[in-house]
């Protein structure tokens, strides 16, 4: 056994190297999975790019799946080899914040920390590499059940967590008009989170058509071009007011077209990343008295969550692997960070393999 | 029985007139009353200063407690004479939005319409008048029990409502921590209503040596005073960031303070009427990751509502007497008006005697 | 224009009649419909055993779609021909429990009264007839789109509604097991609802091999025939326990096999109908330990709640077609009856033409 | 350092013995606390009667309160001589069941486990003891604030935590009527609750004197002594049905009281601990068609509860202390179990001082 790996490391503003690094080792209630799929998330290219900081000399990328390699003292239930999915948020179950259900602002032990769960990838070495330790492993290794694939389950990482949530938060009931603002990988699951809930009528906004096509197959009724048509006059002439509205791309266009979307005691149900301030047009909340809710969500993480989309997947009513448009080697990944970039090649995800 | 009555007429901007109007009669399902008791509300400001556009001609005040004087066809379970409490908003019921819970946007048997469920003084005449047609009576005249005095319930109309519901909407639990911004009459009921709801620690933020006072009766454990302390640094430093900050104001300021003392996952509960745009600076919600609420709500209202706020007053629990600093007759209703309008003589609110 | 029509009336047990009866004219805030379709629903089988007591001289039946006659004053926003929907639960909109949202429990103006949304069939004439009164016209006439046929449209008055009910009041979430038992109308369409709000895995039971094979095609993953199967056992050996068990028959046996199916901390969601005592096994609860729910839920109605379900219906998520499996004349409707009572032929649920 | 503590051991029925036991060490993840206060709870009398089974050999109590003595591996934050609280209820908030929210269900790291946060004195050594193994030690040990006392806060342990819970898990909310059957220090504990969140009409139920001026005191507005009164009879007259009855004694007759006094819609929230059969009388829940629920709720805790429940201490709105009627150090505690077993001298809850 090598003390060494291959690894994704971020350098510098647009400098990532695939390079040796250590490997490696569980402390008390960790794991180091061997990892046999991971992807590129939108937020790597955020990191690529300088427009989301974090430090030189860290391992990338929050999606993994893989195999048990080792197991530190204190986490029962599993063995090595056993097939597991980690979400990309890594809650521990034991701080105020997840012991108050906001597993996502987990704050490790103690109280509240912002984005506090997110740690791969952006507090800690991430999954763009042969082996991933793996922390709060009890509350976090998701085993995989034999029927599954690594690719029918690495999407439920992030993606289809994240974009489920949009449905979750939004609070969609049997019958609502729901609309989705961006059809990237996000927005998709979104669509398909809306449908799995019951909505009624589901109208997906973009302007790429391979991703409007994929729209229609996530569960979209109703699909607008907004390079062809204005969507809010779209929308509205459809509903009158849709009860709820997904962000899932995070500018103020995107942001504030959910809001003109609305019906009074309608729900804007936030996904995007934002940055600079954000303008609230005063006549899109009706002046504060239209019953309005904005509410923002995190990727939700956790064993059980995983375990289950898991189950989603395996009852057949969510298939994510049409988004995975492409596939290379961890060595290839600069290859595949300049595809995921440019979105050429009608790229949705791409999966790294290790 | 005369066919005229006494009305407090909206002209146009700063020009209200007690003048001799016709008096009304009610049509199918409809209610006359004669108001005992009514008040001025900041909204009857807005319109007085031409912030808020009614129609020439319109009579106003939306808070009303009278004396059942003639029911239309199809209302059943009243009498004349029964002392009755009519919310601010009255709701139809039987609508879309009425069904689906959203009483204050009332679409008047239709679908939904922003603000429809507010039609005293806004859309049809209002209160500030000796008699006062209430429209879909059977769902908006709630009996008085005999030991409330008019006093003892005006406030439930509009005041009381609204501010409750900032902590309900807010989802105030039992040992949450609160911030109130603005310690006026909706701001303080706000207070009350968190202390009704169990918050272990009520933080009341105003720069009025009275309000502040009222407020520490209302249920507030500190209070803050902005022209001396910087509110959100004393807010974090107190509590680290509070399950749910209400906005009492309408302002810039006050909503992005109550963002800035937000724990991760907290709810901003907002009561103010805003104008203009509003800023979300992209850091007070950690870019949109921060799994947070905004809720905004208008007054809830129906008889169903006023009953239970009724059953608090008698309950011992919220007493809302303390706030009527002022009555009037009112043919006095402009030194009312003026007196509200420039906060002097400490006063919270005024109440009219036609 | 005659004055009389002919419906079917209860006149004693076992004892119904097809006659001319006097045609309904509409008072303030009702309407009158044509009757174009209508059903039997196993609650009029009760009526016809005595097992459900109603006044003879009654018109049963509760499920009535049909075509506006005529309208009564203050009912606006229809016009004669108007096709619509009604439900069999016809909420005022204005009483105490409506305006909490408890429709169901309707109490006319008034308070609660248990049941009392339900009318038809039941305290005021019913749809098994040429024409039909609607009380609370303006909550409860819901338009059809062109687009829907009556047969689409019809089982969303009563099946359909309290069948995904069984789901909604169950609180089901993504990714959730279900079990429902007994897969007659209102069982399958708790399937469909279960479906419909992201259950992943749904395990019907019943002992009819028509209604398992419907069952599969109404969303269930599993079906457990229970002449040849223990069905806890089986749950319990798929499951581990089940997040949500929906009761769908109204039996001693039903309702303790749920109990025994729920993982701790689990719902028990009941739509049976119950006579005599149910015993409630401490072991089942835990004790009353184990953080369980038992909910129970009645019809829920409105031409709100209609508007949903048609436009699921218009979304090609739900197909209630399939459920009717013959069609009679109302002067058929003996043999009707009959063929519904006996469960011969592979009925489901038998359609109505006045 | 001595290896060896004194504690109150349980050797079969009837037959408790304090002696000398060997003194705990923690392991991973766990700690050791010296305990400075705990009580006897209704359930121990139960385990020592034999009504409950655990092992011989166990110590026994679950209520601990005292100061951090020796931290395990992996337990980060806290340091020796810390006081702390720590719940009845010790989740571990890593296995599905805690990452679902269903903190009292813990299955330990693997699924759910009926009643699996309950270990203290069930499954492993309580808390009437010198010193106490505290496992989870991360989730579960609670800082007291230095201006309580050990007094203050041992009740909230299961007490009121428990009480509190027949409040939330009823939903109670502003304006509701809320009947509580019995009170004892659970029942009384429930009455604080309700009045904690907001109801506007509280009776409570008893047939004990001291108990029933003591709910005065926790917020009762109304106190039925059914020695004297039919309590439902008197509960229909004064409300005409409750929104919530909360049982808290665990008899055919509490629970099917408080399903008799429910209104239509409402909820019975339960908290008492059933043995055999319990019969759930068709009538009572309108035959399955009143939109009940009935919620049970095991006694939550974890850190985060624990310090939400020392905040409503702190701030005065809750005071537990009169509950503690008598005190007892731990060599006298046969006395102590006698005295609390035998209800008499008016005794609610004894401390018992190790």
């Amino acid at each position: 056994m090598t003390n060494t790996m291959r690894a994704n490391v971020f350098h510098g503003v647009n400098d990532i190297r695939v390079e040796q690094v250590a490997r490696p080792r569980p402390g008390a209630g960790e794991a180091v999975i061997r990892v046999t799929l991971t992807t590129i998330c939108g937020t790597d290219l955020h990191i690529l790019r300088g427009e989301y900081p974090v430090r030189p000399g860290l391992v990338i990328g929050h999606e993994p799946v893989g195999v048990i390699e080792e197991l530190g003292p204190g986490v029962s239930g599993y063995k090595t080899g056993d097939r597991v999915l980690v979400g990309a948020i890594t809650p521990c179950g034991q701080c105020l914040a997840c012991l108050s259900g906001h597993l996502s602002q987990c704050g490790h032990g103690a109280g509240y920390e912002a984005i506090g769960g997110w740690r791969f990838g952006n507090t800690i070495h991430g999954a763009q590499a042969e082996y991933l330790l793996v922390p709060y492993a009890q509350a976090n290794l998701a085993k995989i059940p034999d029927d599954l694939s690594d690719e029918q389950v690495v999407l439920l990482a992030d993606i289809a967590s994240t974009g489920f949530s949009g449905a979750e938060s939004g609070g969609v009931k049997i019958g609502d008009s729901v609309v989705v603002f961006a059809q990237g990988p996000i927005g998709l699951c979104a669509t398909a989170g809306a449908k799995l809930m019951g909505a009624s009528l589901i109208i997906a906004v973009d302007a790429d058509d391979r991703r409007l096509q994929m729209s229609r197959r996530m569960g979209a009724d109703v699909v607008i071009d907004f390079r062809t048509s204005d969507p809010v006059a779209e929308v509205m002439k459809l509903t009158g007011g849709v009860d709820v509205a997904i962000e899932a791309l995070g500018t103020q266009q995107t942001f504030e077209s959910c809001l003109r979307c609305l019906r009074p005691g309608g729900t804007l149900s936030s996904l995007g990343v934002y940055s600079g301030k954000l303008q609230l047009p005063y006549n899109t909340i009706a002046a504060g008295l239209g019953d309005h809710r904005i509410v923002t969500t995190l990727c939700p993480g956790g064993k059980e969550r995983m375990r289950r989309l898991m189950n989603v997947v395996r009852s057949g009513r969510f298939d994510p692997t049409p988004l995975i448009t492409h596939t290379f080697r961890l060595d290839q990944i600069k290859d595949a960070y300049r595809l995921f970039g440019e979105r050429t090649d009608g790229v949705l995800k791409v999966a790294i393999r290790p």
